[in-house]
């Protein structure tokens, strides 16, 4: 199954061409503020999906390309990221740059991403002005966390998966603390919907592929993770507990590199779908605590 | 004027020794899930702040010591963290550590903690059992967000402020991820519940103080912060909009220590309240990532 937010968190189930409205079900309306109502849908999805069946049976439908698609979970408890998943990824790292902690990525662990970063498949990105400073690309897997928990074993992690989403990890590159590089609004494109686990590849084997203006940067499998899927919910639920709606990016393979104003960014992940999202520069986003020491003289 | 949250997110307002019971104000009822009721209170607060004071003037009480109180704003957007923000904490860290970034503070910008590590003035911090781990203790200053926004500027900033609270930031101490050190169930008390400014010092001479079983660990003045609260308001602005109910950690002064199972652990900040939480042992939290990895072997 496909559920997507779209028309002002409005959420509808997508079935071909069409997208059939459930918001009704949620809980709360789609006027509601904060929008959590994707997250009471998920939370709430297992007695529902009786319901929504029929819906998707006998209810109104929408041609699809007459909505606009937003980020499925726009108010989770968390976004978790997890460091460099992909050995060659940490090695490109590593040149030169001290980017990288010592710690290999089986003992990094996890950080944070901002509720405000996350954006929608049609909303662009957009860039800071941060003179010197290049903005990334990352391309990642979203794990969208169904039933909640702490200290969900590996083998049980699988059943805590609600859906995947394509995710782009954007980030300001340089030595600052990452979670501030990692969080300015826009930078955690989430898209286009949610898709179910039966409607996607096994996963540890899900081919995904970032293009910039049409060239192939990033191309990947999660068979060739560090962490693999259940790993990173039985590592993060070590920690936390986990909410319905609660996001987890996978990490990053190689091939990251530059985007900049008038760019396009195209993210598809094998039964996940794809989406394609405009780079805009902005005059927003500098502040002081850019400019290095030795600079600020 | 102090708001609390309360026997499972009823809403109030705390005076004198009694409570008054504004639940019905916030737009959502109690028992609504996920629980953000505080954080439409706080959105929109200026438009209840008449029927609030009617509220006060005549509407029933209950006295203050027959509740429990909870963590006030229990699923904000976003918990922003600065990290070590006195010149003294900055410099017991680097003794021989390296646990400090090369940085100077104004240089390290945010991270984040998790809304899930939030808890309140009658939970016990909950101590993961990490083998060979010390847990630490910071005394902080929560900054409550009331009017949201975008790119404040710093002469703008304490309009952002709704309100201020006391904040402990606990820590597994190590290298690994901070935000993964910092954001274990527990490890973000706040409380005892959110005072507006004008019952507060002005924000750069607030005293706090941290005692574990009744000495004085940590003490400090804000006067002494390397980042002050308009300019933390101003930075995390920069990059990422503030909603109502974003709280702010403010950063710890020296005198870091550990807390183990039994030890009772207090806060006091001028104007803001206290709050006296128990430590207790646990068999959960531990994972591999904890283990380095000459020891993995």
């Amino acid at each position: 199954m496909k559920i997507a937010s779209y028309n002002g968190h409005r959420l509808g189930i997508i079935d071909g061409d069409d997208i059939i409205d459930i918001s009704d079900l949620a809980g709360v309306s789609p006027e509601f503020w904060p929008p959590v109502g994707m997250v009471k849908l998920i939370a709430g999805f297992e007695e529902l999906e009786a319901t929504i069946k029929e819906r998707i049976a006998s209810g109104s439908r929408l041609p699809l390309k007459d909505v606009r698609l937003e980020t499925p979970v726009p108010w989770p408890n968390k976004v978790i990221a997890i460091p460099a998943n992909y050995v060659e990824h940490i090695e490109e790292m590593k040149t030169g740059t001290g980017l990288i902690s010592p710690f290999k990525a089986s003992g990094q662990g996890f950080f944070l991403k901002s509720n405000s970063s996350l954006s929608g498949p049609n909303d662009p990105i957009i860039v800071p002005n941060i003179p010197g400073r290049q903005i990334h690309h990352e391309c990642e897997l979203a794990i969208i966390i169904g039933k909640g928990g702490r200290e969900i074993p590996k083998d049980k992690a699988l059943e805590h998966v609600f859906g995947y989403s394509c995710l782009m990890d954007i980030v300001v590159r340089g030595k600052e603390e990452r979670v501030m590089r990692k969080s300015y609004d826009t930078f955690c494109p989430v898209g286009p919907y949610i898709v179910t686990p039966d409607e996607v590849p096994p996963h540890d084997d899900i081919n995904l592929e970032l293009r910039v203006n049409g060239d192939v940067k990033q191309k990947a499998n999660t068979r060739n993770m560090i962490i693999d899927i259940p790993e990173m919910i039985c590592m993060a639920s070590a920690v936390m507990t986990l909410y319905p709606g609660d996001i987890i990016a996978s990490g990053t393979p190689s091939g990251v590199g530059p985007i900049k104003d008038g760019d396009t960014v195209s993210i598809h992940i094998d039964g996940v779908g794809e989406m394609s999202l405009a780079v805009k520069g902005s005059n927003t986003g500098m502040h002081p605590v850019w400019i290095k020491d030795d600079e600020k003289a």
